[in-house]
């Protein structure tokens, strides 16, 4: 027992190294629901905290098809090849159930994982989507501390996971597909305004033409709607992840879009904001958490949510009962 | 002190059988942050329960300049004269400091409020959002027992005053202006999935041609956008309140927003979802109001949070040592 702070020392040199190996090995610890585990985490995230906060930070949804998959695996792949170190996290709050397809199918990032520069690691597959969001925060600072240039989060448009994922990265892409239309109606409410450029994907050989003008359809959307960052005017692009077309694009944009948020103080305002935010919502959830986590106060407030549902009592009723009968 | 319940029957009494005075001085009570007025108000309000529920909640929002005011004016009379008992609500999350300029100046509701069949009540100038919109809640309530059949709900765009609104009614208009593209460029983000209709506003004269244009402009966007109710697309109109055109159209589509409500079930459901997320998220309030309420967690909150921003703690330490420390 007493050798563990000497491993974590270890470890975090490991890391800061640039060892892959012990990058998974922090990650897995980070990601460990077991107490002594995450005491250990701790230690070794307040160890690797000076180096980290260096990387671009870049959340991906997309609608579903849109080719979130194929996308990472180009555009990983060409900042790869730039000489990046390429990190790539996935949030899946579904995972849990279907055992991780996202990014378990590694096959669709074949090239990616080939890299030296790059380092693909899997949502963990269980988990709330609280704990997902905590545990993907940190793994997000590991890899910085490991080295790594751009980290690409990847989120699966369920429940509130795109907003957890804006709350963690500078920038964030929506891939979305031709015919904006009709694929419109299936987008989340408010995701676009989420969004800091908007990819129309897949403009293919034939469906290059189509992608085009659905660009210029959500450029004038886009006309319409609030900027997700002051002082930047969110893009629409065409990219084409099989014929590798656009992919530089999205890479100048995202440069410039730093060197905006640098120059007009966003960039530094936003993360600092981001870490308030996820401590204050850390505070919240632990409160709900232990609320809940009674099992008398859970049972109490279903039999009260019965009553007020029923008309026998106000919900203000409801809510003195639950905190002034335990007086 | 023994006589308090017999008022409180014959104040309900006199409630439910339309009395504008009594009903004022029952949102008195509503409003008071008096502990005995509190418990007061939940036995009147237990009372007048199975009175309730029976009014179309309508809330309303717009741009600034959008004459939200003249159009309550204009409609609200309109639906007086037609038979209708209306409830006109606001909530101003300023008006703690404007000393309430929305519906305290009277003079902008003159016509209406000289209806027999209008209640006119402006939001308490006091007050947190949190506590105007609880009691707004439970004023709609009381106003629905006194037989008002149309409760219209105003919100000035502050905070998250149009989420709180579209949490408390079934249906939510906004109100827009001509020339979309710049109008909308100061609109909220997500404001227009909140909205059932929207209204090109000040439609009078010659800007009525624009007025259409915009309407047209909006009907575009709208395709492109998630629509707020399930199986109700979001309507566009015009509207001049000036010269009283196109309001019948207005309450025509809420009548119909409703039929289709109750016909496929989703107006009951979501009265019932209302209910309860106003339950969870009274008793979330409790939680975090309680915690902060404490000195030392609110101090030592700053406290950690400065040594977090300073990269010194990591966030989740910062969260262990607040929880931790108190054991």
């Amino acid at each position: 027992k007493k050798q563990t702070p000497l491993d974590l020392e270890h470890l975090a040199t490991q890391i800061r190294a640039g060892s892959r190996l012990e990058l998974s090995r922090g990650i897995t610890l980070v990601e460990s629901s077991n107490l002594e585990h995450r005491a250990q985490a701790q230690q070794l995230l307040q160890e690797l905290l000076p180096d980290t906060g260096k990387s671009i930070r870049i959340g991906i949804t997309g609608v579903p098809g849109a080719g979130k998959s194929s996308f990472i695996e180009a555009f990983g792949t060409m900042l790869a090849k730039m000489g990046k170190k390429v990190a790539v996290l996935a949030i899946d709050p579904s995972s849990s159930l279907s055992g991780g397809s996202i990014l378990g199918d590694k096959t669709r990032m074949e090239e990616l994982v080939k890299q030296p520069n790059a380092f693909v690691r899997p949502s963990p597959t269980a988990g709330t989507l609280g704990g997902v969001h905590k545990k993907t925060r940190e793994t997000m600072l590991l890899c910085e501390a490991a080295g790594y240039d751009v980290i690409l989060i990847e989120t699966v448009g369920v429940g509130q996971s795109e907003t957890y994922v804006r709350g963690m990265v500078d920038f964030f892409l929506l891939l979305v597909l031709t015919g904006a239309g009709d694929e419109l109606q299936g987008m989340k409410k408010g995701i676009m305004e989420l969004a800091d450029t908007i990819i129309v994907h897949k403009a293919d050989g034939d469906n290059a033409r189509f992608a085009k003008r659905t660009m210029q359809e959500y450029k004038q959307i886009l006309h319409f709607l609030q900027p997700a960052t002051p002082g930047w005017i969110t893009r629409a692009l065409t990219v084409s992840s099989l014929e590798k077309k656009g992919l530089d694009n999205v890479w100048d944009t995202i440069n410039e879009f730093v060197q905006t948020g640098k120059d007009n103080n966003v960039f530094d305002q936003r993360r600092n904001e981001q870490t308030r935010d996820w401590f204050r919502t850390m505070i919240t959830d632990h409160l709900i958490d232990t609320f809940y986590g009674d099992p008398q106060n859970k049972q109490q407030v279903s039999n009260l949510e019965a009553k007020i549902l029923n008309g026998e009592l106000t919900v203000s009723q409801g809510v003195e009962s639950l905190f002034h009968d335990k007086v």
